[in-house]
């Protein structure tokens, strides 16, 4: 299958079957999220994997009640950065000139426009940024487990705030953005598996500008 | 390649070199946006892809003048629905209905509840709502122009209501959101291309809860 063939073969899973992921498979997926990029390469985000099924059983009621948070073998939960502070900023342009050993004038110049700009917005308005960060990776991952031929479930239905207390994402000031229970679907007792994929038409959806 | 690799070879091209890709290409990547996911199957954003060189010329001052805009083969600009209205709800709970050849009540009970809670919000909190599904099918087109050996240079820093009008958007009730040239690196001249991709380590980014 080529990558155009499994993105058709994905679906947002409704139903999974409890059988593990092989961990190779996992890393690969997690790669892909570590490799996707993010405004300015701040990668203002984590990832939790969470294969500790009384953790699972503990956001599940904070999620719908949705099955795959229990059924799924992996359970990634993307977490961004409540704020962007001075702290995190230094931090990757001091990683950035430590791994490639020598600083530049041009890319100083630009740590120091996000110093003087980033930490002076609202939590509010940083965190809505951090969190489209998180988008970027989720897709990359859900793209990558697809590529695996891994079931996935992207979801943005939970309650945020319960799952920040139960994985004490605040003392690490970070909120939790979206899920993505990964595993493998049970075809048989999944509702939505049968049905046609919808989406809209090339026409609707795009549009060239020659 | 196998694509970890290919996302280790991508890297935000900072110097096209002008050259054309291959219709089928684009193709393939666009595709792989209009399959991404997204919150509710509803795809609340559209593609517009610009090869016409005035238009581009017109883009590039309220994009930094980055000349990625003007030296890519296909400028790709994603634009969200700048709201969520009922007709565009209704439009595409129909267009299911229409495809699959059915009604389902827990479908039309999940309409209702969309139409009863999306529309009443305001247009800015649905606009951030709408952007972070756009920020899906970025990712989605990053990954596959990286898979198809495309490169392309992921973009936030424009304006986006000097786009929007460049674009005619605000009469399609749609907001710029995010640019994504592609093209070919001119490694020769591209500053970024010979120096080491940085992300924070697999220990940063990751955290198991088994």
């Amino acid at each position: 299958m080529d990558l155009l063939e499994r993105l058709q073969w994905r679906y947002a899973t409704k139903k999974m079957n409890g059988t593990q992921v092989p961990q190779e498979k996992i890393d690969r997926i997690l790669e892909a999220a570590r490799l996707a990029p993010t405004s300015s390469g701040l990668q203002p985000y984590e990832i939790f994997v969470v294969t500790n099924q009384e953790i699972k059983e503990k956001i599940k009621p904070v999620a719908w009640d949705q099955e795959q948070i229990t059924d799924c073998s992996h359970l990634l939960v993307f977490a961004a950065w409540d704020n962007y502070t001075e702290e995190r900023i230094n931090h990757m342009f001091d990683l950035t000139n430590e791994i490639r050993g020598f600083k530049n004038e041009g890319w100083e110049n630009y740590r120091q426009m996000l110093l003087s700009s980033y930490p002076q917005r609202t939590p509010e308005e940083n965190f809505i940024h951090t969190s489209k960060q998180a988008y970027i990776g989720f897709s990359a991952a859900i793209t990558a487990a697809a590529f695996e031929e891994v079931d996935a479930t992207p979801m943005e239905g939970f309650d945020p705030a319960a799952v920040d207390e139960i994985l004490q994402l605040k003392e690490k000031n970070l909120k939790s953005v979206l899920l993505l229970p990964l595993g493998y679907r049970d075809a048989e007792n999944d509702w939505l598996e049968p049905l046609t994929k919808i989406r809209k038409s090339k026409e609707a959806f795009i549009t060239e500008i020659k």
